[in-house]
């Protein structure tokens, strides 16, 4: 874990492999990219960068506020989600932290920068990565902090809010704080079905977690927001952060973001044709398991192609296609990529690199 | 120091007061405003926020080291400066902290955010701000981490590096650590005379900070690096913070910023005659005292014009001018304001608002 490994990193791969250009399925980005609200929010506002960033953010939490439907009072904003992890993770202290295996690492580089010790609870493979409630459930004691990805990240398993609230609560009667995180339930089209956001009002020891980054593709600028409802939590995350830490092009693009409704719909739309248009046809291909997405992306299990997840990845590359290595993600193997949902011309020439690779 | 009071909220005051346009004289910002190298390199970059920003920084960094001579192993790149100083109070957790007052408050909220103590050392007003540094070197005793703001905000007086490292030897021996923030040191034409960038070699208790957004007029992009030669504190830097801290665009911009040494050239050449100007036609108000500037704002006392900071302030303000109240700095009196210096005609603005306010 100590080496930073992620997907995402396709201008510094581009480079190493000789500046060839790649098509990047490593990054769980919305393929119709900068929304055209969002990019003439930021081209309009280059002027004001000679302005110190605005340190409230009062328009900006409240278009966050009236889309999720969430008391704009129990928002912090961040320079992208993950700096919130840090700065809960700092106000915490929390001394055992329980983590699904697998899911989005940066919980665990979070967790481990106030030196909590990491506690894991496998998801299985023979349960094709769905976690069992009432195991999950027993598995809370003794730890102060659960972070649960929903959907999660990398196996597209979702959890019920009915399930969610169970584990809420049992957590809370053993004094264990709960970070949800949401940053992919934008790409639901029913997502107030599964989302926690009611919940912020009965559940005190809840902290959703929401990245702005993947659904409306800027993650090169970084925004996100966190909502919890106890304002002592949200007041010392404040306290512990620079005041100035969301710059002013994330803030205007993060309002007209938010405000397009147009983008959000065919976002929604387009991926939900895209995702079952991918996942029909790579279920064809009799050597992977694809595990059924739920949003943009899938987990693949190639152990019957006789290639480690690392080989496979640089066939891949030499079809200028970068794929997300799973073999560093606890809990999984070098059996396991991810790969993107992209624009069907690019899903298609995954598919073509694919079948040239299996054979 | 609760409330977040700076100068350059602008934006928000100007909403305040009715939507009136302001001439922002509250924040210290180099009247240049953004280079043009820098604005090509942002607007050229926006396409490329549909990825994540660079973890690495290399190419920034490399420009960080050549334009201020110091090794690139030693920098690490911040959203601001200030991130800066909140990271490293995580990683010093100092229990002790000596501040100069009045200095920059940003130092003061770092290192509450870690729970130290705060210590004054106070400027007297009698020296005319400048600290008598032996018993600024008796007064490091019992503290583990001293701040010192070369040339000091907002008093302008300055070090010499002969002073610097005789306090930061003796902190040494008394193991205190010391940050010199030099984010003003790029508006001084011979700064090489007075930057402690050579110590780096020499120091290990030496952490230097330096924002990027004053000179280079980006403070709503977030910009700036630290340099210090332990590589454990800048190695625990890194793991305690977010590794995509720093947006694409303001790393873009730094590159290009950074490289544009017309700008550099000319914003010293403007900024010298300007300083000049407005300290030669300030100086001559009898009714108020302007300490002499070394960059690019100053410290003015307005007793004798029988208003207290805020109310010339307020009355600045009906002139639609904004100026810094210094009354919240530990160490002055609501007989202080501080002044950026602008473009020629803006100071000519400001004076004849000083004239028409004072009579």
């Amino acid at each position: 874990m100590d080496k930073f490994e992620h997907g995402g990193a396709v201008n510094e791969i581009s480079t190493a492999v000789g500046g060839k250009k790649l098509v990047d399925f490593s990054a769980n980005i919305n393929p119709m990219g900068l929304g055209k609200m969002a990019r003439q929010a930021i081209e309009e506002n280059i002027e004001n960068i000679i302005h110190y960033p605005d340190v409230d953010m009062i328009t900006l939490k409240t278009e966050i506020a009236q889309l999720y439907g969430i008391d704009a009072d129990s928002i912090i904003v961040g320079n992208g989600a993950v700096e919130l992890l840090y700065i809960l993770c700092r106000v915490l202290e929390p001394k055992n932290v329980l983590l699904l295996a697998p899911t989005f690492s940066e919980y665990e580089r979070a967790a481990k920068s106030v030196n909590a010790k990491i506690n894991y609870f496998f998801l299985r493979e023979r349960n094709d990565f769905e976690p069992q409630l009432q195991q999950l459930i027993i598995s809370i004691k003794n730890n102060n902090l659960l972070f649960l990805c929903n959907p999660n990240n990398p196996t597209g398993t979702l959890f019920s809010v009915q399930d969610l609230t169970l584990i809420i609560e049992h957590a809370e009667a053993n004094g264990c704080f709960v970070v949800v995180d949401e940053s992919f339930m934008d790409f639901i089209s029913d997502n107030e079905k599964f989302s926690v956001n009611p919940l912020l009002k009965t559940c005190h020891n809840l902290l959703i977690v929401h990245s702005l980054t993947k659904f409306f593709a800027l993650p090169g600028l970084r925004l996100g927001f966190a909502a919890c409802p106890d304002k002592e939590v949200i007041k010392r995350m404040y306290l512990s952060k620079d005041p100035w830490n969301v710059n002013c092009l994330a803030q205007s693009a993060g309002v007209a973001a938010l405000a397009d409704k147009t983008y959000q719909r065919r976002s929604r739309s387009y991926m939900h044709s895209e995702i079952n248009y991918l996942y029909d046809e790579l279920s064809q291909i009799k050597a992977i398991k694809v595990y059924k997405p739920i949003v943009n992306y899938m987990l693949i299990n190639i152990h019957n192609t006789k290639m480690t997840s690392t080989q496979f990845c640089a066939k891949m590359l030499e079809h200028n296609i970068l794929v997300r290595d799973c073999a560093n993600y606890p809990g999984l193997s070098n059996d396991f990529i991810r790969i993107a949902v992209k624009k069907r011309e690019e899903n298609d020439l995954l598919l073509d690199a694919f079948e040239q690779i299996i054979k």
